[in-house]
Formats: C-alpha cells, structure tokens, sequence
C-alpha cells in the first residue's frame, strides 16, 4: 500500500530557490506526476520555473509543458535558444505538438513537423481542420483500437500491453475497415468470456460520442455525464479522431470554471501568476482603460449637478452610498445570471418568472434599505428632505439594478459576448449613471 | 452505435410548463441519466420542479434529489407532505441518506434510521464522525470488495455482477480479515490470468489513498491526479471506508469552483436560481447591509473635506473617477491572488517576488492613466491645479490597491476566512477610503 503524499508544492518552490538542493529537487520532481510538475513549476518565478525544468529529462520537460498554463508555457519558451528549442521538438509526440504548437515559435513549429512521420502528419492535419475550442483538435490519439472482426483474445493480448502508467485505458474502440467507430468496448466485460468469441458480442451499446466539431465544454460535460472513463471522438462521417477522457474533460471544466472567475476581473485564465512585469501591465491596462470611460460618464453625470451640488453639499458626501449600493444589489443579481447562463439553466421559458422573482428581491431590499439609510442620514444631516432624498433614489437604483442585472448578461449571452467579461462594467456603469442621475436630480428637485 | 443527444434543457423545461406534454416530458425524463434530470430540475421554477418530479419513479426521484444543489432540492422538501416524505425514505439507500440529511426534517431522518439495517447504520456512524467538508463523510458504499486470499475467478464472477450502468466500477478494493485495505485491483489487469491466481499478485501498488478526514477539495485532486477512475477512502486505522470516484471528484471541483464565482458577489454556491423571493432578499439583505457599512466609511471620508468641496464642486464630479481606478487595479490583483492561493501555488518564499511584481504593474498603469486623466481633466476644467492632484491621487490609489490586493487575500487566507468572499469588500474599502483621502486632501492642500 503506497502512502498518499500531498503535493507539498510550498517545499518544492522552496527547494528551487536553493543551489545546494538541485539533487534533491530533482529527485522528488521524479516522483511526481506530469501535472504535479507542471503545478509547481508555475508557482515558481521564471528565474526558478526555468531553471528546474531543465533539470528534468526531456520526456518530462515535454509533459509538463503541455500540463502548463499557455502563458506559463509560452514565458519558459522565451527563455530558450533555438538550439535548446529544436531539440526540445525533435522527437516530439504529434498530440504534444498540437498542444504546444500556438505558442512555439513558427521555425520551430516547421520543423517539428518535418520530424513528424506519414500516420502522425495525417493525425496532425486531421487535428487542425478544427478550431481551438473543439474536441476534434485535442482527441487524444494514445488509444486502444481493434477491427470489428477481432475476438477477444485480440482485445486481451492488446490490453495486456498497457503500462503500469496508462491513465483512463479501461476500454477500447471498435472500428470497422474504413476507421468508422464501431462502438465502445470496456475492457472488464471481457474478463471470463472464451478467447474465440467476437468482440462485437461486447460492446457497449450505451455510450455515447463525442463528435469532433463539438464545443470542448459540451464535450467534456457529456464524458463526465456518461460515467464512462473515456469516449470516442469521430469526424463528420463517424471516423475514430482519438478518445476524450474523463481527466482531461476534469481538466477542462477546470479552466472553464477558472475563466468563468478571471474574467470578472478582466484577466485571461491563463494569465501568468509570475508574467513578466511590462507584459501583465499592457494586459491589464485595456481594462482599466475601458473602466476609465465608464467612469468618466458617471463623473459627467454628476457634472450635469454642479449647481446643486455647490448648494448641498451633503449630497456629494452621500453620492457613493447610492452608486455603490446599486452597484452590489446588480452584482448579486448579475453573479447569479451568469452561472445559470453558463449552465444554460436559464431559458426563454422562464426568462419572466426569474425577472419578476429578481425584482422582487431587488424592491424588498431596496425598501428596507433605504430605510435604514434614511434613519442614518438624518441622524447625520438632521435633514429629512435629504433622508427622503436618498432613500427614493436607493429603491430606484437598487429595483434599476436588479433589472440590469438580468437583462444584461443575457443580451450579452445572445450577442455570444462573454457576460462574464463584460456584464460587470456595462452595470457598474448603468448603477452609477442611474444612482448619480436619480440622487443628484430628485436632490436638484427638492432641495433647490 | 448510438447517436449522443446532448441534453436538451431548453425542450424539458418548456414540456413542463405544458400539461398536454406530462407524457411526452415523462418519456424524456426516462431516458436521462439523473444528474441531466436534477440539472433540469433546477432550470425550472418551483411549482414546475415539484410537478415535475413528482411524475418520476421513486428511485429516480431520490437520485435526482442527490445531485441537485443543496438549496433547490430543499425547496422541492419544503413542498412535500409528511406522508410524501415517510414515503420517499421509506427504502432510501444509506449513500443517498448520507448526502440528504442535512436538508432532511428531523422526524423524517429519524424514521429513515429506523428503516436501515445494520450494516447501513454502521456506515451512516461511520460517515456521520466525518464532518461535512471531509472525504470521510461521502465515500461511496458502492464498492466490490474482495478479501486478500480470493483468487482470480472470485474477482471474476464479482465483475461479471456488475450492471450496464456501473459507473467507474473497473476496479476492486481488496481487504485484508480485519476490513483493512490492502489495495486496489484494476479489472482488465486480470485478462488473460488463470483463475487459480491469487488476486495479491495483480495489485497496483501505485495507486494512492484518500484518508477520511482529507477535506473533499484535497481528496478530489488526488483522484483527478492519479489517472484512476476510483480511488479507496480509509478511516485513521487504514480500513475501507468506500471509494471516491472521478465522476465525484468533477463534481466537487465543479461545486468548488462555482462557489468561488459565486461568493464575489457574496452568494453562496447552493443558491437556488428560483428560491422563494423573501429567502433570497434575507440572505443578500446582508450582504448588503456589510457593503453599507464600508459605503458610509467611504461617505465619512469626503464628509471630512465638506468646506473643501463647497469651493471647489469640480473635485465632487471627479471624485468617482479616483475611486473606481483604484478599485478596478485592485480586483484584478485581488483575482489573480485569490486563484494562486485557491490552486495553492502562493508560497512564503515566493510572496515578495509577487508583491514587487504587482507593485511595478501597478506604478506603470498608474502613471499611465494619471497622464490620461491629468489631460482630460485639464481639457474639462481648464485647471492644472486639479489636474495634477487627481493624478497624483490615481498614482496613489492605483499603488494601494495592488499591494492591498497582494495582503488582503492572503491575510484572510491566513486568518480562515475566504478570501473570495470577503476579500473584494474590504478591498473597496481600501481603495474607497484612500482615494477620497488622497484626492480630498491634496486637492484641499493645493486649491484652498
């Protein structure tokens, strides 16, 4: 029984800062999986990222690069000669390659290819009729296939080569002469069936395919569903691509889900926790760009109030109160939207009755807060027309924002612009123009 | 071969809203796997939901009912009777019990116990000393199990038991007299043995081991890493508890995942897309009244500087434009911070590195957008004064917000508390506070 040893990510950084650990480091990388590598190398600086990977053998430099964010990835290409580069490919893997390919450099990529033998070209050519977010580009071409007039003893001898390392390999695929799959075969059915029997006998009419111009997202959602440990993926005409496997469709959900939250912020989810300094600034300096416009125009809203405000000038100190409290109550609103789009829960069906429940729940906090807001003001102003004040334009931002926060990241879903992105601005903007326009206006009304 | 039917929610959910369509939607239902048919319940609203899977066979009602989050199913609960309820428990299945407790009334729970026989109470004590975090309290009783001296042909005829829809069943756990586990045993390593083998031999001493009291998030990347469908979960003496399954380990990264999407926007990842509107207004009410709390600090702040902004009301309409940069840099700190720490890839000796990192994107994109600003501003007001201390607030506040978006995170991390959920509203509070501060106060130094 081996003992389960967490992946002690914080000693092995630790090590990578020390020259007089390198053996040692070396020695527990060569325990570790792939993946566990390619996690540690990215929470190291490039300084230390490059330099343990060069420690590994180029089987695992390999592995580790395709495990590896693309920023994280593309930051260690940077840091190669060409030299160290084409050795790196010479021998490379075609599903390594088509993993790697957008981020080497394109004389490298060329030569890779040219490394590439007849089976592993067609594979490759095969993979790039489809685009970066579909199955047909990353099936996985390490896979068991058999005829469809092999027995079982065929199916036997070909399981019985597995390695000791072979992840997710308990079925194998059933093709007919022209490559057109055939069915799926689980290796465990086989187990005390007589040698001579076909293999078709076994399949698993069950399963389901993944087809190759299938979203990745869809695909890894019908691999988790089936409760299989792998799916064929096929081409247009029902040929074997290669097979989508519950790890890498894991995998995928993970970076969905990472985007899903990175994008909030205006960050890619493959953003680079150690990018280079003059990179990150240029990437992020678009949004803050972007946010500076929104801003301005809340800034302009209050400027329609400058007489008003020159007169009360309570209300300037109260204005955040408003901006911000329709700013949160949308956010709620526009959080919630965006998981119940990215699951595709919410439909044309109920669009009305979620809208009505939203503005529900937008008019009952509206009113208690403005409320408790009116007592604080007054207390604090001793002015009940500004209490008053604030409090109509707190139930009009928060009801507007609850509205918002629908209607919002579903228009954006049907423009197909990411609501994640982008639904956060497009409301903050909205909350502030109407909680400055409503606070400042009912203001100008009342107190002039 | 059959022909993949991706799960068509849209359809289901508008079938149910028609009552001319009960059996055409019961028909659909029942060629769905139960995670699709909870996936669907929870698309609709509450009195479609009920109805809905009211219509379901009782052993489908209560697998749905374990796949749906925790909120919605609670809400299907709350509409049945008494007797609906005694009925639905009646038989339930120990694992099923285990993951429905907690929403279950207690009179309910307790005539389910009374209904289990031994060996299931046994298990639901043996879950119930984990808490509900732990891998302990949810590994599946689902397992085939063997004994140490059983030889091939036992393992054999335990396979061939296994139903068409055995999911991530192509392994056995083998145990040793006393319910220790010895190991774990993959299926098709046994093709092609002879049946007099004892099943020791074919064990995989590779595959490790998830102890109970692992928290779910840390079980769930051990079984995603290890490249089995299943791996054992053990008690602290080393017996079998039960196994967790890649398909549970999707789940729970999914859930996980999700939940830090959700509680940005402080909402927990459970919440029901049709909850009953005044439970939802009471769990965002204080969400709301948290972020008034910080609102009224930001209010206090500008209220320090009242006299300033009578005189000069152009620092009133610019004063949004100071605090939205700051707020905007943050986050995206705070984004990649809270993911880095998430994934665990944040390290002691690595938290400096990061900071002057931040730092530096931060100085550069400060200054970037002060110079931008500083020039609108001047092209508005026609007035360098303001021009320059709203870019030297920018400068500041920007530089603020990256090194609070460094500490705060990891500060709360330290402390226990979610950063996702607590980090972004104390993060604008920061920034709030110290923009004003800034702003107001230079501009009260240099135009007064």
């Amino acid at each position: 029984m081996v003992e389960n040893s967490p992946l002690d990510i914080e000693e092995i950084v630790r090590d990578s800062f020390d020259e007089n650990e390198t053996e040692q480091l070396a020695e527990k990388l060569d325990q570790l999986e792939p993946e566990e590598i390619a996690f540690a190398l990215e929470a190291m600086p490039l300084e230390q990222r490059v330099g343990t990977w060069l420690t590994l053998e180029k089987e695992q430099q390999i592995a580790a690069l395709t495990y590896m964010r693309v920023d994280a990835r593309s930051n260690i290409f940077k840091q190669l000669e060409t030299a160290q580069l084409h050795e790196l490919v010479e021998e490379i893997d075609v599903d390594d390659l088509i993993e790697l390919l957008d981020e080497l450099p394109d004389a490298i990529y060329q030569y890779a290819c040219s490394r590439l033998d007849q089976s592993e070209k067609r594979w490759l050519d095969q993979a790039l009729t489809y685009d970066d977010e579909q199955c047909g580009r990353y099936a996985d071409h390490d896979v068991l296939i058999l005829s469809k007039n092999a027995k079982v003893r065929d199916a036997v001898r070909l399981f019985k080569k597995l390695t000791e390392d072979a992840e997710y390999q308990e079925a194998l695929f059933v093709v007919d002469r022209t490559g057109r799959y055939v069915g799926l075969l689980q290796g465990i059915r086989l187990l005390g069936q007589p040698n001579h029997m076909p293999v078709v006998e076994f399949i698993d009419a069950e399963a389901p395919v993944v087809q190759g111009d299938m979203e990745l997202d869809q695909g890894s959602d019908l691999v988790a569903r089936s409760g299989y440990s792998a799916l064929a993926v096929v081409d247009s005409e029902g040929k074997l691509l290669g097979r989508l496997s519950i790890g890498e469709a894991l995998e995928n959900v993970r970076r969905s889900l990472e985007g899903q939250f990175m994008h909030t912020a205006g960050l890619d989810e493959e953003e680079d926790l150690f990018a280079p300094i003059i990179n990150s600034a240029k990437r992020r300096a678009l949004w803050l760009g972007i946010n500076l416009l929104t801003a301005f125009l809340a800034a302009w809203t209050i400027g329609l109030f400058e007489a008003t405000l020159q007169q009360v000038v309570a209300l300037a100190v109260l204005m955040p109160i408003v901006a911000s409290m329709g700013g949160i109550a949308g956010s709620q609103t526009l959080t919630l939207i965006i998981r119940g789009l990215a699951l595709g829960q919410i439909t044309p069906q109920t669009y009305w009755t979620l809208m009505r429940k939203e503005l529900g729940v937008g008019a009952i906090n509206g009113v208690l807060w403005a409320l408790v807001i009116a007592g604080i003001t007054y207390l604090w102003f001793g002015d009940w027309i500004i209490a008053t004040v604030i409090s109509l334009a707190i139930v009009i931002n928060i009801c507007v924002a609850a509205f918002s926060g629908v209607v919002i990241p579903v228009w954006l879903e049907k423009m197909k612009i990411d609501p994640a992105l982008s639904g956060s601005v497009i409301l903050t903007t909205v909350t502030d123009v109407i909680g400055f326009f409503a606070f400042l206006g009912l203001g100008s009304l009342f107190l002039l």
